[in-house]
C-alpha cells in the first residue's frame, strides 16, 4: 500500500472545496474523534457555529461481524435540528453507518447528514459530501505525522 | 489591541514544546471545544492515545458574577486515572476553572491537569503547562483566519 502525506495545506484547501459542496444549512457539527477533530473546528470557526462536538467510537472484531463499532460520548443534542456529521475519511463505511444508527436511534427528529476529506469506494456507504477517492493509499495525515516527522521545530523555520 | 496571527506552523512548533514541558503521564484528554480541538487531536496522536474527548462550555453574564460559564457534554471518563485538559487560550480562567471544578466534581477519584498554548498573566488560573504568554494581542488562530484569508484555494500553491 502506497504511503501518501496529506499537509495541512491540502487539509486546508479540501476542507474550503467540502464548503462549495455542502449546500445544506445545518446547527450542529459533530466529529467523529479523533479522526474529525480538526475539520470540525475548521468547520466551525467557517460557519460560525458554536454548536460543534464530538463523538467516540471503538472498532473491534466480534466473533460474529454483526455489531463491529461501538458508539459513545453522545453529545446532547437537544434543540438542533440539522447535524452535520463529520470524519477524515470514510474507509469501510462502518463507523460513519453505527454513528449515524446511534444518533438516529437517539434524535429521530434531527436529520443527519455527513461529510469527509477522503472516502473508499468499497465502503458500504458513502458520506453525503466528500472531497477525494482515497484509492488504495495510506493516506498519512499531517496531524498524525507533522510531530513525528521534523524533530527539529524552531520558529525560524516557520514564519 | 493588536491583532497576531497564529500559523499552523506556529501551533506545530508550539505543540511540539508543549510534549517537552509535560513530564506526567495521562490516560485520556479532553479538549475544550472548540477552541482545543485540533492541539488535542494531534496530542492524541503523539501519544498515541485513542481516549481523545471534548467537553462543551457557554459563557455568559449573570446578573451576579457567580456562575458565568455553563459546561455540558461530559465525556465519560470512567476507567481514567489521569487525564489532561487542553485548550489553545487561558484567558481570564474562567473556563478553565468551571471545567476543572464540574469534571473534578463528577470524577473525584481522577487527577485532572491542564496544557494550553497560550495564557494571560491576567488569568484567575493558569494551566499546570503552557507556551506563550498572550500579552495584550489578539490572537487570531490559524483555524479561524485561513478559511477566510486566502479565497483562491488551489493545490498548486499548497504543495
Amino acid at each position: 500500500m502506497t504511503k501518501r502525506y496529506y499537509s495541512y495545506q491540502e487539509f486546508l484547501a479540501d476542507t474550503h472545496a467540502l464548503t462549495q459542496k455542502i449546500h445544506w444549512e445545518f446547527d450542529a457539527i459533530v466529529a467523529i474523534a479523533r479522526g474529525g477533530m480538526s475539520l470540525a473546528q475548521l468547520l466551525g470557526e467557517y460557519y460560525n457555529l458554536r454548536s460543534v462536538y464530538t463523538i467516540n467510537t471503538i472498532g473491534y472484531e466480534g466473533s460474529q461481524k454483526l455489531e463491529g463499532v461501538e458508539v459513545f460520548n453522545l453529545p446532547n443534542l437537544a434543540g438542533a435540528t440539522r447535524v452535520l456529521i463529520v470524519d477524515d475519511i470514510v474507509d469501510s463505511g462502518d463507523t460513519l453507518g453505527a454513528v449515524l444508527r446511534v444518533l438516529t436511534e437517539a434524535y429521530p427528529q434531527i436529520c443527519f447528514r455527513s461529510a469527509s476529506l477522503f472516502y473508499k469506494q468499497s465502503a458500504n456507504r458513502l458520506p453525503d459530501w466528500y472531497v477525494q477517492e482515497a484509492g488504495s493509499d495510506w493516506i498519512e495525515f499531517f496531524w498524525s505525522e507533522d510531530m513525528i516527522r521534523k524533530p527539529d521545530f524552531s520558529y525560524n523555520d516557520y514564519n
